[in-house]
């Protein structure tokens, strides 16, 4: 096809490769600068590759002449080439052979990497724009008398506090927790040379992280800065090891505060592309601005499976192209995912069983992916990753998906040195539930049964409970609160009489309630049908006949059916087959008269 | 990570390409044998790849002694040669450096590539088997005379009949439509010194074509046979230009059993992959068996992302690598799927258009795949294909792609010569409704005007239709049908009296439907409550308070709430403000005692 123009990368490592991977069916072409054989090169085969160090400033020239923009896989390029490229030039031969500049676009731009390089004037840029960011202050540069200014941090902070370099380090590492006045010698000797900052102690619940997709238009006005959802993720031994999507029990409102924040920090920054922006949920609700990736990123990579149509590397792709789709929203097409890193374990085939079981556990509820990212292993080293999707919740997901973060823990344990935990040898997790039934009391068993049969023979997973509105209104709520946030999908409630447990339900969860009035000893079951139907306003019941848990089952199913084909297909058959019971029936009649019908009949 | 054994491959075209873009995360090593720079090996780039012709005895048994299993892209290769690779084994240095024989198993089995390359033959094996072909005959070799063989075909098929080239044609060439006796001269000219068979004319509705999959284990015992779903493929200028899934308008019971008889095929081939049979759909419901390709196809291009979890590609890998999950069922993941190849237009740049429309049309209803082959356009050549993914109906995905589809018969006409079809310029699809509302009279839509208004807040789109049951009955099931077929997700009726309009309609679809009751002129609209709640077992009718269409809209929300994160969100805020208010109005009350609070509200 028509070919695209060239994106000129520098690093070709896992975050490179994968950008390959969606290029390649767009059609985008890109050009490498990174050694022989790295990850990216793997995935991506063409003439204009670049082979060397993407810190080598010739290469880095070298790259831009053969690119129309170029783009980084990591922060810690020189810069001054960069700007050097985008504002005089690079030399290019004429047609007469004679050399030009040419100036190529750097996305995100140089500005932007640059300030990222040092976290300490990073936060501090952000803290001036109003960003909420953890207290911090420079420590005397190395040679000086750094003893005094580490002093004059736990003065102002107290301990413990964070000791952190400024530079050339990321996913946490060089970073040094001080605890007391004697941790400083260690401290100063540790931390070496480099320039260090101090930062007050976070004492955060969670961490979360935001992928942010910034666009400009060719004059550099910023035009578009569009959050991903938010991202729990797990950090150990420095190193992000998984992300859960959405993050466990954190409402809603706090996830939109977090985009929003997310979004003020991109939009204070230069260029186009994708931004990671990590961020820790304190105990008090605060959250507060850890720091920024100018560039795909590890708590991004859930987005490949479920944001399908625009994951953080084709968003990348476009946006620096200025290719960014106008009307485009980012819609998660999956409601759960669980990324899990593949770190190199103590022995070279570590991760072998982990791997494998990503080809096992993938079920009906529960999809699995693998990313091998074609390196060698080495303690510790990222060389894979495994995103599960899930159908209904993350806690449900992670329930399913238990042998898979058991297993990637154990590789850790062993690395590590401590007793490996326990790993389930089942692979076969368990089904989640689809509908809750639940009823006031045991005597409304038997009307239900009818409608759990059916269940049954839909092959729908479900859980049964008892959950008296008048006798034990607090369990009744805990209980319907619970099965919202389980992935429960629809509430089946039977009562009688003063029938309150289906509309009591029904107010606490945002899922839809199907009500059984239950004929209790008087009134023959109208009082049950009026105290389900009559709901005020605001608070629906769907209510089905007295006593027809039949309907209620059916009705759930059909529910089910516009979220599961399988579902549909299933009520479909009913249908037919309920038809020609009917026709056989009605044959049947005709031909053998009423009279001789009955007498068989009885 | 640790490697996975070496898949030595056929061929590198836009299938190998695209079954490198599945096996590089997944880890799988591919020695692909082709030209330099083929689709396959931009894709994939290591040091065992083989550059030549996959016709070319010595380069095959080079790929195979770099190679753990060898597998085809194209089922036109030497079997010969395979069958000694399997059988006798090819040559390779043991540590000594002395010659010794590896044998490579070929999957699927080099009997089934030799049996498929020849078309009647396949069919005839087919035939013999019980499965429903087309009736054919063989017509004598070239030398011999041809047309009185050609007439023997005429007597016994009629005119017009089918002439075909046993081997090396596929997609349809080499096929040639006999009129009448005066074409048999252009026939046999036209058709060369080939082997020929003819075919008796099937006047197809449609054509159909299932992916199967086919696991052995490693002593050649049949494991799995396991159909995806059934798609509908059309067919220009004897190229497959278009593929559906699911196929329109073909019923559940009808795909059941073309999925049926694809699995029949496969069972009767030998060795491990994936196959696609194609079919043909008559006039009468028959499905016969047009023909089979051992490996991906054309016709399960949407599978990477209608069934992400098990792509036509992946499937490939871990049939032929025997690691095919043990557990797994084909689920599609998306309700529809449609597929539009990119086809090579009269100018190199004629597909620039298509290309870049599949950038703009994705939105939150549909989701746009760009597929690059990364080959050079010619007339008529797959260069690329676009898979659009819709989350509801087949029909109505088609709608909302139409641009595409339109601007693909664009690229044809120009290509061979007509009249361009008008495109519509305007790229903006019709935002498809999942939800239907319907009453039985114009009176009733007062009552509904509360629901109607809950829908607009929450952005639900939706229909409204007065079907009245006892006035119009045919029109109200034809309405209830389409709705069903139309993608719509949740109908709400309202009908008062003898409201037999929600009964009615659940009994048409398989959707839930809520049911609305109206208080008409007595009873307070008990009568209607009773009329739609107290539905037989089997037809359930989701029923809310009488009057109260703002639950059953609200009921319709927490319904599509399972499906769509968007509206499950949105309805656990209306709930938080529905709580705020009342707390607020507590707290007045708590406040300013009840006499003002009274007097305040008048």
């Amino acid at each position: 096809m028509t070919k695209k123009p060239v994106i000129g990368l520098l690093g070709g490592g896992q975050l490179g490769r994968m950008l390959c991977e969606s290029a390649g069916p767009l059609g985008y072409q890109i050009a490498i600068l990174d050694e022989e054989n790295s990850p990216a090169k793997q995935a991506n085969h063409n003439d204009l590759h670049v082979t060397g160090s993407f810190k080598d400033p010739a290469k880095i020239k070298l790259l831009a002449s053969r690119s129309d923009v170029l783009t980084v896989e990591i922060e810690h390029v020189d810069t001054e080439v960069l700007e050097e490229i985008a504002t005089v030039g690079v030399d290019v031969p004429d047609a007469q052979g004679a050399m030009t500049k040419k100036k190529v676009p750097v996305h995100p731009d140089w500005k932007t990497i640059r300030l990222i390089q040092d976290k300490y004037q990073q936060k501090e840029y952000l803290g001036q724009k109003g960003i909420p960011i953890a207290e911090q202050m420079a420590i005397a540069d190395a040679g000086a008398d750094r003893k005094a200014s580490l002093q004059e941090a736990a003065t102002k902070y107290g301990f413990p506090y964070m000791l952190k370099g400024a530079k050339g380090s990321y996913d946490g590492r060089g970073n040094f927790k001080v605890r007391s006045a004697e941790d400083f010698d260690t401290a100063v000797q540790q931390m070496g040379d480099q320039p260090l900052y101090a930062e007050r102690w976070v004492p955060f619940e969670m961490e979360l992280a935001v992928m942010v997709v910034r666009t400009e238009d060719d004059a550099g006005k910023l035009q578009k800065v569009m959050p991903y959802p938010v991202v729990e993720t797990i950090h150990e031994d420095s190193v992000c090891t998984k992300v859960f999507f959405p993050p466990r029990n954190v409402s809603d409102d706090m996830q939109t505060r977090a985009q929003k924040i997310a979004c003020d920090v991109v939009s204070h920054l230069w260029g186009r592309g994708v931004f990671a922006v990590e961020m820790f949920l304190l105990k008090d609700g605060q959250v507060i601005v850890n720091e920024i990736a100018p560039r795909p990123h590890n708590s991004g990579h859930y987005t490949i499976e479920a944001v399908p149509q625009m994951s953080q590397y084709k968003a990348q792709l476009c946006a620096i192209m200025n290719d960014f789709p106008d009307d485009f929203e980012v819609v998660p097409r999956v409601p759960s995912a669980l990324m899990v890193n593949i770190l190199g374990g103590a022995k070279p085939t570590s991760h072998d069983d982990l791997a494998e079981l990503s080809r096992k556990l993938t079920n009906r509820s529960m999809d699995i992916y693998l990313h091998d990212y074609g390196k060698e292993s080495k303690p510790g080293r990222k060389i894979g990753h495994i995103t599960a999707i899930g159908y209904s919740s993350i806690s449900k997901l992670v329930e399913m998906a238990q042998p898979l973060i058991a297993s990637a823990d154990k590789i850790r344990a062993e690395r590590v040195g401590e007793a490996a935990p326990t790993v389930s040898t089942s692979a076969a997790p368990k089904v989640a539930p689809l509908v809750a039934v639940t009823m006031g009391s045991d005597s409304d068993l038997p009307v239900l049964t009818a409608g759990l049969k059916i269940l049954d023979q839909f092959q729908v997973p479900y859980v049964v409970r008892i959950t008296s509105a008048h006798r034990t209104p607090h369990h009744m709520m805990k209980f319907a609160a619970e099965m919202a946030q389980g992935g429960v999908k629809v509430i089946i409630a039977a009562a009688g009489g003063a029938a309150h447990l289906p509309g009591m339900v029904a107010s606490e969860v945002h899922l839809p309630v199907i009500g059984v009035p239950v004929k209790a000893s008087v009134l023959d079951g109208v009082d049950s049908l009026h105290s389900i139907v009559q709901m005020p306003r605001g608070i629906p019941c769907a209510t089905v006949g007295i006593g027809n848990s039949t309907n209620a089952a059916l009705l759930a199913i059909r529910i089910l059916g516009g979220t599961y084909p399988e579902y549909a297909a299933q009520m479909k058959a009913y249908q037919t087959k309920m038809k020609y019971e009917v026709l056989e029936k009605d044959a049947k009649l005709s031909s053998d008269g009423w009279q001789k019908y009955l007498e068989v009949k009885q």
